[in-house]
């Protein structure tokens, strides 16, 4: 279906029709006309998205832990959608490789839907484009949404904490724990998974992990450690069961609706501030500016004062 | 002197008052409008600044070796000045412990000025803040001004990339090279600096960034690769041998100037971002558009309808 009209491209995309599906994330990303329109729709009729982000060092399995959870979630007869985040990766949008070949396992299973994201979309970046797909997924029907994400970084860090529920993935081992730690995930897991735990090292991970917990600032939710191997499946039940007891937590306590709030919020800020950047680096790279900029490299004019200008001439 | 009128406290500052120096960096880190017109001072007297950036992993030992630096300074009979920039730094300005222990060597030189950035400064944060800074303490009479980064952060690798000479650090040892490598090193150095060179690995490491030099794309500078053991003083007079012929490389062809532009646009730029962010805060977070965030809260509109309101309202 090569048309762009929003209604029909829904309507196709909530049939199955994985074309059209793929069509809308891209042409929200891109920041088209009928992407705008297409983003305000996907608003509109996205009711109850939940959203599980992982993280964790490379490496650590997330991918092959995503795998198992879906699989986890079709056995129970329910739909979920991957949204695996790589903005390093220089492709730009689409599927990639990996991607593919994990798609393989699932290509017949209308259940699912993966895609990876490493485009920057046309406005505010990934941080943005995320949340974006996210509820055009949940407005198609895919009612759970993993987002994955490939390293620490600090976009994907953000991202996996603006999730419903966030994972944090580690390996058993010296030090894991500590690396976590440092990169800033302690404060953002809502459930820890301890994954390759056949391998030397669980019960020190472990111990790591819970007293970093014990030291650090005690909530109403403290994040349960639970233990998988992801290749064979391991654990990724119980895995489910904690994510699923942590979203009931959420929407009881209120939680979720406060981080739905603070996230709304900050697309907001992030939206606005993008679609000003846009502005502004068109004017100071225009004609009206140039003098003022020639002025500047000779010595002539400073910064703030030609800011000051411009902010006058917004 | 608890003036805050610029002109004397710029003709004190030069006089060696380093109570008014220190308060000049302050104001224009907060940003009042005496902090504004010092900044547009300091603008039009800073001429010929030269900046030198140091970075590389934490514990690379750049401090010491910034500090073998400005003894080389000295000993040539010229000023110097350092910024050492910590972004992870609780401590807001000033100078933090280390650095008075540091400045204790320099204590009573008036020839030298360490200060410590670790605020983000009232825009655009220490990516404008350090230009800035850079350029009092060039007006002051420090034509040469180090700039020492604690860490690799994205902020710092990017603070450092904009000096006129670049120096990363490593150490000798297997793999170090091949981190300074992947966190981003190798395309912004312009001189290496193997420290600790006294330990086991220098050649191996010389290999490694020579054959990563080999592989990348040829320009018409090469960055040499110096060895220091800079706790001994060791190497340090080469090192400044090779920035300077950096220098003077930049200097006759074209590149300082290019480099000198780049850096204008981009600090430009960010401020010009930083002001409007600023007021895209202080509007979304105001009474205008409390209902437009609640209705957003509700679903029932949406933040691209939301932000393009704003893009009106200013």
């Amino acid at each position: 279906m090569r048309t762009t009209e929003p209604a029909q491209l829904f309507a196709a995309a909530k049939n199955g029709d994985r074309a059209a599906l793929a069509r809308i994330i891209s042409l929200v990303e891109r920041g088209s006309q009928a992407g705008a329109e297409l983003s305000r729709m996907a608003f509109s009729r996205a009711h109850d998205t939940f959203t599980v982000g992982l993280t964790g060092a490379p490496g650590a399995g997330k991918s092959t832990l995503t795998n198992s959870l879906v699989e986890v979630m079709r056995r129970r007869g329910q739909d979920a959608a991957v949204l695996a985040i790589d903005p390093s990766s220089p492709f730009t949008g689409g599927a990639i490789l990996g991607d593919r070949v994990r798609m393989q396992d699932h290509a017949l299973d209308p259940g699912v839907y993966i895609r990876s994201m490493a485009t920057r979309g046309h406005l505010g970046g990934l941080s943005v484009a995320v949340p974006e797909a996210a509820r055009i997924l949940a407005a198609v029907g895919f009612p759970t949404i993993f987002i994955e994400t490939v390293g620490v970084g600090q976009v994907e860090v953000e991202i996996a904490e603006e999730a419903d529920t966030t994972i944090v993935v580690v390996n058993p081992g010296w030090g894991d724990a500590v690396q976590a730690n440092k990169a800033g995930l302690m404060e953002i897991a809502d459930v820890f998974v301890i994954n390759k735990a056949d391998r030397p090292g669980v019960r020190e991970t472990r111990r790591d992990l819970e007293s970093m917990l014990d030291m650090s600032q005690p909530g109403p939710w403290r994040p349960p450690i639970l233990e998988t191997v992801a290749q064979d499946g391991k654990g990724a039940e119980e895995v489910i069961e904690a994510v699923m007891a942590h979203h009931a937590f959420a929407e009881s306590s209120g939680l979720a609706g406060r981080r739905r709030e603070a996230r709304l919020a900050k697309e907001l800020s992030r939206l606005a501030q993008a679609m000003i950047s846009r502005k502004v680096e068109t004017l100071l790279g225009g004609e009206e500016f140039s003098a003022a900029i020639a002025e500047m490299n000779a010595g002539r004019l400073d910064p703030r004062t030609i800011a000051n200008r411009l902010i006058e001439r917004l």
